[in-house]
């Protein structure tokens, strides 16, 4: 019987895992130049890890289930959970700030689609323990690194904002708990509605006129020029300070040479962020957000720690690499050894011998294993990638030599034998 | 509220993962030496997928449940049945033998006891689509040699059977199925059992003696000089072809300058295992088996591909790790950055110039975000393992200079700041 693997899990053959692999490769090298040590969490974790803060559509979207032991388990959906946890169980004994990073698989159940998986891989990066906007800046710097290392130049763009703007202009409208949640999820969606479909959408929850037009206003506000207009729109202390905030993050950003652009429609559906948000844009196809971040400076004290400040972010390998597969970007898709050794006759143990030698050199070598004829291995080197084959056949041995063959070219040379092995 | 994880599962901070990446980036750097090319199969998988040919005991300590869907489905407890889908899925298009390594976690659902874990890591080797005994040997000889990159001698012994040893030996007995497979579970336990202790064990399930002294020569029989003993025990032919396949075998993994030894007690749990099986012991403390293979040449067809010889093996990092500080060579669990770049005074827009050059110069950087004191500055540096200490501070920029502390001999000297800045 032929089986299927699940709708919205991925196989990864090995040409696809190479390109993958190296797309990895270079987040984690860009992880470490940024100071982050890597960390690893379990995959399944107790249900009510997810209950305090993540929101009720993550909860509702997980493999969640009743193990043998009648324990309330789910699968990862996301890690920052996870990472509390961690820090919070350590924290005494770490010096702060905590840099960390890790390479997580994250599971949702949710309708699979272009960008959006059931199971998915999510670099996740974070620091604890720094309140200050330069931690802010550092990490916004370290996702504007991970972007351009992978290629990436003009395809994206980092919007940037404070949960303080929306909270303080919503604190100052005429309208009920029930109703602000409503107009955050419309200045979240903002983006892809136009200014009429705003302000029906606005009406339709019950908001008066000059109400609608201040959240209006908010979402026409663009650009690190306008953020000062933000506080024609409420003289809450909380938007003061998120706009002075803000203010002295662009600038610390320009220091990094990190261009980004103040969107006060960048909220985010985390429950669990406090201050600065920020979310990355496919400037050129349709992919709209293609990751986000931002700072959780109550969720450590919630989870039982000592208050602590953190910010930090997640890319999902999904979308990213639709948004490098459209830059042009995503590494090619293939895979290679240095060396094919080829087998011709009675002559196994020298040719293993040979095999080790260059292995043992630090290259990648497959040996045939087969036993087939000469045509037959040569096609296979071929399409395992091998650079050169080393052609270890009865004739040549009797002279002490090897053929060795580079597969572009086609060019043979007879070489000492003595060069291949120990 | 404080939370815990779960029992089995392991939270990894900085200074042990750093071990453990060190760990399995020398396992993927053998594979890629020996041409295996890495894949990655999904965590979750139909439970069907199970329970073709794991064997009962898999499926009854496996991680199962439905899903929102209604689907059952499994959280991977070994590789060898996704790595079998995914090859029946393309092998069309695949050139033979493919050579396939992986870094999968899995998910067992077992009292949790030293070295065994419910969840953990096990790199699998495999390769397709090869019946030769150049296949068997080319497997344990990638085995070994992971264990020996990983720095281990003489504290492991690859002990070396074949199915068709015990197979015959039983077969020969005058006994029923289910007293067959029972023989079959105390010849794979009579390693930890004295030789009365077998004959009890046998004579309990109703062995006549002339069979239970069979069964017992057999158990003795142990090293390469004494494979053809087992001819004594039984005629059957497929005895005398796994013979000959061992002494082929043993010839082979001589030229690979591999020591193993034959072991007719090798039985392994597996079902799906049909020719050469091997298990990698402890020589010098009490882990007694770490790791096992073998061939599996039906399961491809089982799986409704073509009929396709298979050979391979996983190791668990909970064992392999218990085995290397036994032997003193597990990496040391620390972690380090090449320099900590200290902020002292209103230096902060230099002091990131300087963090961005040292990073794009390929350097693990980190600098301070917290705007503290030189003297926690350098306490942080220290307890991050940086190896030197850039020192930005205001008088030295007034003469364009900056300070380097080597933080091993404790030593500064002043440098021209141009040296540290793009």
């Amino acid at each position: 019987m032929k089986f299927e693997s699940l709708k919205g899990f991925r196989d990864f053959y090995p040409d696809e895992q190479s390109a993958r692999r190296q797309v990895f490769d270079t987040v984690s090298d860009t992880a470490r130049a940024y100071g982050f040590d890597e960390v690893a969490a379990p995959s399944l974790e107790p249900l009510e890890l997810y209950e305090v803060k993540s929101g009720e559509e993550i909860v509702n979207e997980t493999y969640s289930f009743e193990d043998k032991g009648g324990r309330h388990v789910t699968m990862t959906p996301e890690l920052t959970p996870s990472l509390v946890r961690m820090y919070v169980a350590r924290e005494q004994e770490m010096s702060k700030p905590v840099r960390w990073f890790a390479l997580p698989k994250l599971w949702r159940y949710e309708q699979p689609q272009s960008g959006r998986l059931r199971e998915f891989y999510q670099p996740n990066f974070d620091i604890f323990g720094a309140d200050g906007v330069e931690a802010d800046a550092e990490i916004i710097a370290t996702a504007d690194a991970v972007l351009s290392n992978l290629g990436l130049e003009n395809e994206y763009e980092l919007r940037v904002s404070h949960r303080g703007v929306v909270h303080g202009v919503v604190g100052s409208l005429d309208v009920k708990d029930k109703q602000a949640t409503a107009v955050h999820r419309i200045v979240d969606k903002s983006e892809r509605l136009d200014e009429n479909e705003i302000r029906e959408r606005l009406e339709e929850i019950g908001l008066n006129d000059g109400d609608t037009e201040a959240v209006v206003s908010l979402t026409r506000i663009d650009g690190w020029n306008s953020v000062g207009d933000v506080l024609e729109l409420t003289d809450e202390e909380g938007t003061h300070e998120a706009v002075e905030r803000l203010g002295a993050l662009d600038a610390a950003l320009e220091e990094y040479g990190v261009e980004t652009v103040f969107d006060p429609s960048i909220v985010r559906g985390m429950d669990y962020y406090t201050g600065v948000v920020f979310e990355c844009f496919d400037t050129e196809g349709d992919l709209r957000a293609i990751f986000g971040g931002g700072r959780y400076d109550t969720l450590v004290k919630e989870f039982g720690g000592p208050s602590t400040p953190a910010v930090g972010f997640g890319i999902g390998d999904a979308t990213l690499e639709l948004l490098m597969k459209q830059a042009n970007v995503w590494p090619d898709e293939e895979t290679t050894v240095d060396y094919y050794v080829a087998v011709i006759g009675d002559v196994r143990p020298t040719a293993t011998r040979v095999a080790e030698y260059l292995r043992k050199e630090g290259n990648e070598v497959e040996i045939d294993v087969t036993g087939r004829g000469f045509s037959g291995q040569l096609e296979h080197a071929d399409s395992v990638g091998a650079a050169e084959t080393v052609i270890v056949g009865e004739r040549d041995l009797e002279k002490n030599e090897l053929t060795v063959k580079d597969m572009e070219t086609g060019e043979q040379e007879q070489v000492p034998l003595e060069e291949y092995v120990d």
